[in-house]
């Protein structure tokens, strides 16, 4: 596997645990078409590694990401008319697609979110599996108050915390912090202070490791396909999936582990 | 824009709020067709207009909406067999053809929940955008008790707080306080007395004006359009309309408000 | 109705309500085949007969039920190739067809969750109306450590709790007490003691014997369809089956009964 060069990013490979940070950090790590070029690129070169266990997902001086790049966007709206088709809708679309991507990795993705966690960020957020966020961190939906809206984002939004509070923010221009964000189901885990996040960090990892690899990529695509797949249809296709693993690798190490009362080999 | 003329409503157009009062306090605002066909004609009369900005929904005296008007199906029922078709299904029919209309309304919804909020009027505040209610409210699906069922509503109260906490709902009567309303994320903010009410509305309010008027019916509408259409199209949608919008006026006046640090004209 | 003979289960039928409990406190009541196709058979007995308000799933001697039957799964795996099909495959989709029955039973279902609910046992909490659990119970998917994963359970779990949590639990191999559970919307109620956990049952079963009996079997059954049926077919659906309803024996005794100021017959 071979990871792709990055500015945007910061990757670092250590014990399994892929560290993906923002490295934009005097634009408080707003997401620029870099930035998800070098996302999309990332999770593509890891996608059938299965000795990549989790991607912690990071910003780099206490901000997650604080949206779009403003500037650049200007810039591409300045291109229309002088390029094919039409590049905002790109640039739109490109952002959605690195949202679905990484909705669906198969590794475990986890979010350390701090500072600015608005527009962009906030999509972001809502596609990991865990989110552990500092109380104080400043989540927001800012697009409507300049007159945008949140079009990539908006979906998974109501995918992270049902209808009913999506709306709500939706139509309020949400701004809020890490304890709400906790209270409403869009994280899952809150800290008071850097210490209390690096030791969130670690017992999630921890957790993590415990699970066999292709099990928990299984897993999960079982949960995200539930969400539009004909339920007889998906348990019939997860009882054959169930019986092919269990006569897989991971099943025969998982039962011997067992019962000579060790760990297995992926833990 | 021309609202129409109503009875069992009361009608009032106050600096871009609609405030839609129900006016049958001798009957604890139960939901007659006549409300139902007035609350259908007003939303209406309002579909394109987004001058309004907001519709604040609220009962007269003290409470929201006793659910439906007992005398009244009486003497529907029995007038079956002397009129055309299923006289009962389509008054039943209707009333869900307004919790549609409302669900749907490109203006952002408020609701004020006090005293009574049962069946249809339960069943409406689970489709509006902010619902406050006051701790003291009574909250109840009171249909099962007397041999019917929340046939209209049972769907928007899965849609309001999904499925777990709807069926057990369900099958024990429903009944409890704005508190426990809260704690299911049927409403999203409580108040102890009539003031805090007030006071929750009035920040409600001036969070919604804060947030363009397109931008806010576009956002909301993608949230609802998300719960049944394929992600990838309403993705292809969202960047196309987002790419018009990002050349439209609302985009124009925000960059421009921006740049001047004033607020913008939607302010 | 006539009551299928059990061994795995023990079926009382006491004033309209069914205690079915699991009877193999020797493997913590861990799920065999035997017991899979008891419930499917009881569940089956009592579909048409409407006079069984209530089931009460609970296990024998402290334990609701700590997942599959991992000697049995062992048989059946060695088995592989001595019998037509794919007998692992087979053995999972039953256990699936058991959790879908359970779902969508017309009478109101309770679980009473003590010690442990792993695996097969925590999918069995997602599909009841009414999940009362003891606060030291001790939930978990350990599937995933040994190597194989929740295949059947996966989209109940989403159902219950949504994605967010779901996808969290998934990949960090869930493990939590009673308190927890209750958070997470996993269940409604929760004990601290023996005492307790028998009240709260009091409580429900009462609550769910003041609903009409059929009228809420057709609730439930609209609120399962609103998750895969389109909105504007279910509410025409509903519509017609209320005005059927209206005109049906339920109806009439509760209208009597309300104007004779006394309980309908089926409270």
């Amino acid at each position: 596997m071979n990871l792709p060069e990055c500015t945007n990013l910061e990757l670092r490979l250590d014990a399994g645990v892929l560290y993906v940070t923002f490295n934009r950090p005097e634009s408080r790590n707003a997401m620029s078409s870099g930035t998800v070029d070098e996302l999309l690129a990332t999770f593509e070169a890891i996608a059938d590694d299965r000795s990549v266990r989790a991607v912690v997902l990071r910003g780099k001086d206490g901000n997650f990401c604080a949206g779009g790049d403003i500037k650049e966007m200007a810039r591409i709206r300045a291109s229309i008319g002088t390029v094919e088709g039409d590049p905002v809708a790109a640039y739109n679309r490109k952002f959605g697609t690195m949202l679905e991507r990484v909705n669906a990795a198969p590794q475990a993705t986890v979010a350390i979110l701090e500072g600015a966690v608005l527009g962009g960020g906030f999509g972001l957020a809502c596609v990991t599996d865990v989110a552990i966020a500092r109380r104080d961190a400043s989540f927001g939906l800012p697009e409507t108050g300049i007159g945008v809206f949140p079009a990539q984002i908006a979906p998974f939004v109501v995918q992270r915390i049902g209808l009913s509070h999506a709306r709500r923010l939706g139509v309020c221009g949400a701004r809020f912090d890490g304890a709400e964000a906790l209270r409403l189901g869009l994280v899952h885990l809150v800290a008071e202070a850097e210490e209390d996040l690096d030791e969130l960090l670690r017992t999630t990892l921890s957790q993590i490791r415990r699970c066999a690899p292709h099990a928990n990529a299984v897993t999960k695509e079982l949960m995200l396909a539930s969400l539009h797949t004909e339920l007889g249809t998906l348990l019939d296709d997860a009882a054959r999936r169930f019986s092919e693993a269990s006569r897989g690798p991971e099943a025969a190490e998982g039962a011997m582990a067992f019962l000579e009362k060790r760990k297995p080999n992926w833990a």
